[in-house]
């Protein structure tokens, strides 16, 4: 029925500056390259699938529809359902400060929340923090709003806040992962948390604190949040994809009620809400305490792979001093320091080509601007522990021939 | 833990131009009003839960946790699941334009679709076009956007192509809702869609084809879809809420693969993906040939309600030429005509007053600029027969009231 000559004709639409079409995302690399079957793979930040409780999902899904059927079909406020903004509430009430569910909204995953806080915070040419290195996925969502990034340093404890001086002053906000960071892993002191919410009070700006790994601890506890130093200026950004599962599309923001009224109104013309269905079944999941249950063993499960991993970087890595990486006590990633001089992106070519493929994300991915590009973020959480020895030992082959070709 | 003194004090941020805190939106007050008890509502846009399939849900959902549980919980790819991207491709095919799996992107409800559309699209005063009246949440998710909103006009048979002139030169598109429209319950005929893409064609502008209601015909098909007459320059929405539930909040877009393509890039940075475990329910309810066998039934339900309306306004409305209304052959809603001079929010306040209190949307809320205040949007879906009636009879009671004492 369609006139096929003019459907074979393309017509190139005029595009906003910022829908402007581009050279293909490194995300989508970094998925395609995580994909093909014979590589080991590093460079994902996949959560391992060993870790999702699908038998308390489907029970919670038929008890969703045996019992709310109607309600869980239908439209829903923007803000959430009540019984995930109670949990939720209650979750980050244990996590530092007394928070109710009408300080909690529920996001489709905290991707949307981070696109979410930047539409509603930033014009073109406003300035926002970001830390060196910080999560390629806020930087994406970010620069949809045009902003001007302002780097706060970092070093072998993370985010230096005593680095932060006027240049942040004016800046609508600053985006901090200050818990089992990605991509670095690693987390900021007590003391430092209470030294960056100072320099918030300081420069009046905002802190948007991004918690997605903050259960996934493999032995003592993470330090209290950072909204818990500056609860009248943080939000925190909190997500069911690495606790129970990504394909829920799960997230929420928690922070001042007044400021999260305003987000609503803008959540509402970005898509309405977010499915009911799969908010009131993942309620019902923690409500039936199998979230508490479950969780022991994904930290489980997570400590031993990265205790696996630790151990094949001490067993195969040049022993040098400018080569080095995290030791993180959480979450999914470690962050390798190559010499100076080395690209990652050099090595990854390399290893990708070796007789054991392997791959992982260079770090130059991780920087607002001006990258390091000697860094290299490895992902264990989804590869078998015989696969990530074999995997360590072909990175390291990798590396000392490129540093015995370059004379490093 | 939490510093309490500093969590009273109430910070405000520095909000972006688009995020400023609004007076409460007229989306929020439908929603209220709706939602009041005591109230007869025929103001929600909600499809009625009768007509909801649970038990083929269910199905589908225990299937999928079943047998594809690890790809349904894990993250996924920004365009959507290849199941649902078929079953979505075939329905296209059959609407008038041979469709391809790629030539379909899964969104999250098709309000994202809107939201989606008017980034990849518009920067700040770049110039769209919208019918008068046109669909209220399209006017909220573009207005994010900053455009400069140009009208088209309508008449008793829908927007009317004829129109449009150089005024339309350069737009960025056309918003356009041709079948059952939201709130008019106008279809434009196949003569009028032929028009509207010869002016898209001379005019340079794309369309955007919203068509939530199109399956929810009462007897005859409605005409082969706007896509068909210009597949090269049209994007076409469609969503499962009105079909299946938006509990869901599935929605798609369809279109040249070259432009899909684009707009994934800003998807993936909004939320990376719609979720996994909806669309592949979704999509095994509707290949299981649910979705076939449950469609009539909802047909039959609305057919039945807009009978029942019509009939009551027909036996209670006042007869005089100035009081008239759109007669629907399918969809969701009836677009009530007063005399001229009538505001309808005095009729609103009027009937919410009365003693059997009716809700609707006052028109004026469905313009961009310069709106029309003698309509009504009238919807009756959600809406029990005896008490469309009693409606129907209090909203005349409340007219014939406020045309006596204005003397018209």
């Amino acid at each position: 029925m369609s006139d096929v000559s003019s459907s074979q004709v393309e017509v190139t639409p005029t595009y906003s500056t910022i829908g402007q079409p581009q050279a293909s995302s490194v995300i989508g690399q970094i998925l395609a390259l995580a994909n093909r079957p014979e590589v080991i793979s590093f460079a994902g930040g996949l959560p391992s699938p060993e870790g999702f409780p699908v038998k308390a999902i489907k029970d919670a899904s038929n008890w969703t529809l045996d019992n709310e059927a109607l309600t869980a079909l239908q439209y829903s406020g923007a803000a959430g359902v009540n019984s995930l903004r109670t949990a939720i509430a209650a979750y980050e009430t244990r996590s530092g400060v007394p928070t109710s569910p009408d300080e909690v909204i529920i996001v489709s995953g905290s991707q949307q929340a981070l696109d979410l806080v930047a539409r509603a915070f930033v014009d073109p040419q406003a300035k926002i923090l970001v830390e060196r290195p910080t999560y390629l996925g806020a930087l994406l969502a970010f620069k949809l709003t045009q902003p001007t990034f302002v780097d706060m340093e970092s070093d072998d404890e993370g985010l230096n806040p005593d680095t932060i001086g006027e240049e942040a002053r004016g800046a609508r906000f600053a985006y901090v992962m200050p818990t089992f960071q990605n991509p670095s892993g690693r987390t900021i002191s007590e003391e430092r948390r209470q030294k960056l919410a100072d320099k918030a009070r300081e420069y009046d700006f905002w802190l948007i604190e991004d918690n997605p790994y903050g259960e996934l601890y493999y032995g003592e506890k993470p330090p209290r949040s950072l909204r818990s130093f500056a609860p009248e200026r943080t939000l925190r950004l909190g997500t069911m994809s690495k606790v129970l599962a990504p394909g829920l599309r799960l997230g929420y923001i928690c922070g001042p009620k007044h400021v999260l009224q305003t987000l609503l109104q803008m959540k509402t013309n970005m898509d309405l809400h977010t499915s009911t269905y799969t908010q009131l079944l993942t309620a019902r999941v923690i409500n039936q305490g199998k979230l508490d249950e479950h969780l022991p063993n994904v930290r489980q499960l997570y400590r031993t792979k990265a205790q696996v991993m630790l151990e094949s970087l001490e067993r195969f890595m040049p022993q040098r001093d400018d080569v080095s990486w995290t030791h993180p006590t959480g979450g999914m990633f470690i962050w390798l320091n190559l010499p100076q001089g080395v690209d990652s992106s050099d090595l990854l070519r390399r290893v990708l080509a070796s007789d054991v493929p392997v791959g992982f994300v260079p770090g130059e991915a991780f920087y607002s601007a001006n990258p390091e590009v000697n860094h290299c973020r490895l992902s264990f959480v989804t590869v078998p522990s015989q696969k990530i020895r074999d995997g360590v030992a072909s990175l390291a082959k990798a590396l000392n021939a490129l540093l015995e070709e370059r004379g490093l």
